[in-house]
């Protein structure tokens, strides 16, 4: 793995548990952690946000803060509390990973359960990248380089294999619509800001992180959370102009969408 | 053109205007209609329904039924007046064609314009393909054939080329962020609808009309609603087991998701 710093200015959505917690976990961990490690959930002060509480009180470069992704309030606020961390500095790393999943078939399927999952897997991700756009912009312009890289400026929507329409994974035996649907309107959304902030010198991609064993991804998954954060981070830090707009898994190969 | 019927019973969603206005035009004119068209909108006898009026009173094939596709119960209503016309056959081909454009940009957008633009655009056809699959069901049984097909039993979404992620046309210009998620994510349940129900013998399959000129493609559109209507007609003839589950234009080529 790269020794290099992945980025100054780190933050991930949804950082209290599963794939969140493993990334800022790694990323305190690793030999040149980012200054900034803005690790954010819904409720970061109670009781579902005891792990990264711990982690926090280890590491000073974790900053813990509330940001609900539904709630435009809660984003606002977040962003401002991150712009003051900053001190005047752009933000450099936007991880959206917030999610839910929904199991929901085409028989259990309804309105409520399809528009719950848009809300939080697309509208979420679409919103928090909005208004941090002005710290990521900044970022962009100090980097002082051209190209486009996570250290520089990025956007990366945690997806799904299951959200390739293309693919079309397992429907079958995992049905999913709500998940799937969410997914790959998520992917548009990426590919439509990776086409449009280009041009700012900000990278936007989609990563699916393997089936891991999670909360969502249950005992079953054949991945740890500890190996697919790995090659996430490594594939973070090759990104580049080529691979901006691109959905890549945790290993690196191109997906269809 | 093929003289053979499409399909005994055709049902068309949002068919007071535009595209679906049109479809009915064509399938009640064309030299052996269906003997049921069900033309369906959200306000069957009011003033938006005044074309679709005019165009019933001249054909007795046409039933103009109320149809809200965002609401339940009216969903519902219709299927059981669907049902009443059919006398104990089922429906072959379902067009959901209702759906709504959106503009917005990502400096305009709004969680409320996604959210409404998801709850048209992909609830809106998820749930009625739902509530009418006991007749498209009914339909593929009772047809006597294997092999799949629009005079069987079909699903047509009318979808969009600026819903496919894998071209992204002209984000910069147009840049549609609801559309054009919803389009991505309708064209998902397309695909997973079409892996469902393809051992039930019923077709699935996503349509772009192309850019036409009606109250949502505006005057600037190069091509007529008519042309596009009998292109679509035409493609709808030919689907088989090999385009089920396929996003196709007007003129059956394909397009990538």
């Amino acid at each position: 793995m790269a020794m290099a710093t992945l980025a100054r200015s780190v933050l991930v959505t949804g950082s209290n548990r599963g794939i969140g917690l493993e990334l800022v976990r790694q990323l305190a961990a690793s030999p040149r952690p980012p200054q900034h490690i803005f690790a954010t959930c819904r409720d970061a002060s109670g009781l579902r946000g005891k792990a990264l509480q711990e982690l926090a009180a280890r590491h000073p470069s974790i900053k813990l803060i509330q940001l609900d992704t539904v709630d435009l309030p809660s984003i606002r606020g977040a962003m401002q509390t991150v712009e003051t961390h900053l001190e005047g500095q752009g933000l450099n790393l936007l991880i959206n990973n917030a999610g839910v999943g929904s199991q929901a078939t085409l028989q259990s399927v309804d309105a409520q359960e399809m528009l719950a999952t848009f809300a939080v897997n697309v509208v979420g991700p679409l919103q928090v990248a909005k208004e941090f756009l002005p710290l990521l912009e900044k970022a962009a312009k100090d980097a002082g380089t051209e190209g486009l890289s996570c250290s520089r400026a990025a956007i990366i929507n945690v997806s799904s294999k299951v959200g390739s329409i293309g693919l079309c994974l397992g429907v079958l035996e995992a049905p999913m619509y709500p998940y799937r649907a969410s997914k790959a309107a998520q992917n548009m959304v990426t590919r439509c800001l990776a086409e449009e902030l280009r041009d700012k010198g900000i990278l936007c991609a989609a990563i699916h992180p393997g089936w891991v064993k999670t909360d969502m991804g249950t005992e079953q998954a054949p991945m740890t959370v500890e190996r697919s954060m790995q090659g996430i981070l490594e594939v973070l830090g090759i990104l580049s102009q080529e691979t901006c707009g691109a959905f890549l898994d945790w290993e690196g190969n191109r997906l269809p969408w």
